[in-house]
C-alpha cells in the first residue's frame, strides 16, 4: 500500500507519494492557485496521478490522501474554516477532492501535520509522544500524543508559540504581550539582534551584519565564533527565553522529545546544546526526573508531505 | 460491578466503593502510618473491606482498586518512585496491597486522579477532554485527553503551576522563577493582600483582615464587597495572572474544559466571571475561536476518591 501527501502553502503546493515506511518515492509540485479554488484542487488531483506515474505506483493501490493546510480547520468535516494565506473561507476542500480522487481524504493544520512527519520517520520515530517547535518567521509546531496528532477541542490547541512567558513583555502577533513567539522566532532574533547593533555600532556583530549586507537570524552565530561579547548576550538572552518555552512545554505536556525545527534550528548544536543545559535548570523536579530529550528536527522540507501522508495510518 | 478508590494524603487515607456511575455508596478514612508502610498497606486493605461492608457490597464484585498518591510513581509498575509527604521510596505499592486483596490495581498521582474524578463525575463529565486546576497551597491539577489521564511521558507532566508566565518573576517553591503558581496559588494571592495591606493600612482591605485576625484567601473577596479600591487592585493583578495561565493551557493543550479547583476557587462567580472576561482577551484567534469552557470543579473532597475509582474504567 501507498500514501498520498499534500503540503498546500501560500506559494507552492507539493505532493508526494510514499511507501509504507513513509519514504517519499516522488513527489513534484505547482504554484498555488489561490484566486480559483476549483483550479487549485484539480492542479492537486492531476499532482497526485502524476507523482503515482513517476513512482511506478497504481492509484488503486495508493490507500489514503492527506493534506496539510495552512488555517483553522474542521478536519473531521473536512473543511477549511479561514486560511488567509490561500483566500479560503468555509472550503469544503475534501469533498471537492473527492470529486476527482475517490479515496478516504484526511486534513489537518500543516504544522500538526509536520509534526506527524517528524514522528513518522523523523527526529522523533523512536519516542511515542513528541512537541515539535518550529522556529521561523513565528514558532509555529505541533504536538504529537501516544504517536497521534493532538489538535485541541474544536483543533484549537497546540499554538506552541502563543504561551505567554514575560507577562506584559514584547508585543506579539497575535494581539497578546509577552508571547514565547515574540522571544524565540527568528524574527525576535533578528529584531534584538538588530538592537544589539543599535546600542553597539563598533561590535564585531555590527561588523557581521555589514559583511552580510543585512541581519538575518544567523548573524549572531558567525558573531559568536569570533568570540563577540554582544553577540554573546544577545544569544543568551535568546536561549534563555527558549528555555523558558521549552521548560513550560516539559512541565505541562511532559512529551518524551521536544523537536526544533524551522530556520533558527539550522544552527544546531551551537544552539541544542547550551538550550539543554538552559532547560536542566527549568524543568520541574529539581533534576531528579526524565524529562523529554531536546533534538533538531530531520525532516525539513519533506515534513509535510510525510506527515500528510501518514494522516492516513 | 463495583470499584475501590484509595486517596492517600499525607494526614489521612480515604477509602470509597462506587457504583458503574462513580456514585459512591460508602466511604470511611484513617490517619496516614507514614512511619510503617506494611500497615499503612494493611489499613488500606481493611478499610477497602469494610465500606464494601458498610455498603452492602461482595468485595468479589468490586472490579478494581485505585490509588491517589501524592508523589513521584512508575505506575505502569505500580512503584512510588518517591513522596516526601509519605516517607516513600521506591515502594512497590501495588503488589503489597495485592497480597491483602487480589484485585487489579492501579495508582496514579493524586492531582490526576482528582481531575479524572471530576471529568467522570464532576465538572467535566460532558468533556471529553479537560485541564483541572487547584488553586490552594501550590497551584496544582490533572491533565484528561480523551477521557484518560495525560500524565506526561515517565509521568514527568501535567505540572500545571509550574509553566513560568512572568520570566524573572516572583520565586517558586519548585526553584525556576515567575512560575504562575507563584502567581495564582491561595499562598500567592495572601502574599498579595498583605504587601497591599503594608502599602496600605488605612484601607478597607487592611481593616477587612484586621476583623478577621488574619490573612487568608477569602480576605480580599471580603474587602471587595465593601468597594475597597485597594482590594481590587489586588484582585485585578491576581485575574490577570490567573488568565495569563488558563489562556496559555487554552492555546497550548486546547481542553474542552478549565475546571478551576481548591480554596481560591470558593469564591465561585466573583471569580470565574472576570476570569472569563480576562481569557478572552488573551487566547489565540482574536475571538473567533471557541476556545475551553471554563468552570469551578464540583466534587469538592470527594474527587479523589471517585477519580481513583475511576482508573479502574
Amino acid at each position: 500500500m501507498y500514501y498520498l501527501g499534500v503540503d498546500i502553502g501560500g506559494t507552492g503546493i507539493k505532493v508526494g507519494v510514499t511507501d509504507e515506511k513513509w519514504n517519499i518515492l516522488a513527489k513534484d509540485s505547482v504554484a498555488t492557485n489561490c484566486n480559483d479554488h476549483e483550479a487549485m484542487v484539480k492542479d492537486i488531483a492531476d499532482l497526485c496521478k502524476k507523482v503515482c506515474n513517476d513512482a511506478g505506483v497504481n492509484l488503486d493501490d495508493v490507500k489514503t490522501i492527506g493534506m496539510g493546510i495552512p488555517g483553522a480547520l474542521n478536519s473531521k468535516e473536512g473543511i477549511v474554516l479561514y486560511a488567509n494565506n490561500l483566500n479560503m473561507r468555509e472550503l469544503p476542500i475534501v469533498s471537492m477532492l473527492k470529486k476527482h480522487i475517490d479515496k478516504e481524504i484526511y486534513i489537518s493544520n500543516d504544522a500538526n501535520v509536520a509534526a506527524l512527519g517528524e514522528a513518522v520517520a523523523g527526529g522523533a520515530k523512536d519516542y511515542d509522544s513528541a512537541v515539535v517547535v518550529t522556529l521561523g518567521t513565528g514558532v509555529g509546531g505541533g504536538i504529537i500524543l501516544n504517536s497521534k496528532i493532538w489538535e485541541g477541542h474544536n483543533s484549537v490547541g497546540a499554538e506552541v508559540g502563543h504561551i505567554v512567558i514575560e507577562a506584559d513583555g514584547e508585543p506579539c502577533t497575535c494581539g497578546r504581550k509577552g508571547c514565547w513567539e515574540a522571544y524565540s522566532s527568528a524574527t525576535a532574533l533578528i529584531r534584538d539582534t538588530k538592537r544589539a547593533i543599535d546600542k553597539n555600532p563598533n561590535s564585531i556583530l555590527a561588523k557581521v551584519a555589514q559583511e552580510e549586507g543585512k541581519v538575518s537570524g544567523r548573524t549572531v552565530f558567525t558573531a559568536l565564533k569570533q568570540n563577540d561579547s554582544v553577540a554573546k548576550e544577545v544569544f543568551q538572552k535568546y536561549v534563555k527565553y527558549l528555555a523558558e518555552g521549552v521548560a513550560n512545554i516539559c512541565n505541562l505536556i511532559g512529551p518524551a522529545v521536544v523537536l526544533l525545527g524551522g530556520g533558527v534550528s539550522n544552527a544546531g548544536d551551537d544552539l541544542i546544546i547550551p538550550l539543554r543545559e538552559e532547560v536542566k535548570k527549568l524543568v520541574y523536579g529539581g533534576g531528579k526526573l526524565k524529562h523529554a530529550d531536546i533534538k533538531v528536527a530531520t525532516l525539513g522540507n519533506d515534513a509535510g508531505i510525510v506527515g500528510a501522508a501518514a494522516l492516513g495510518k
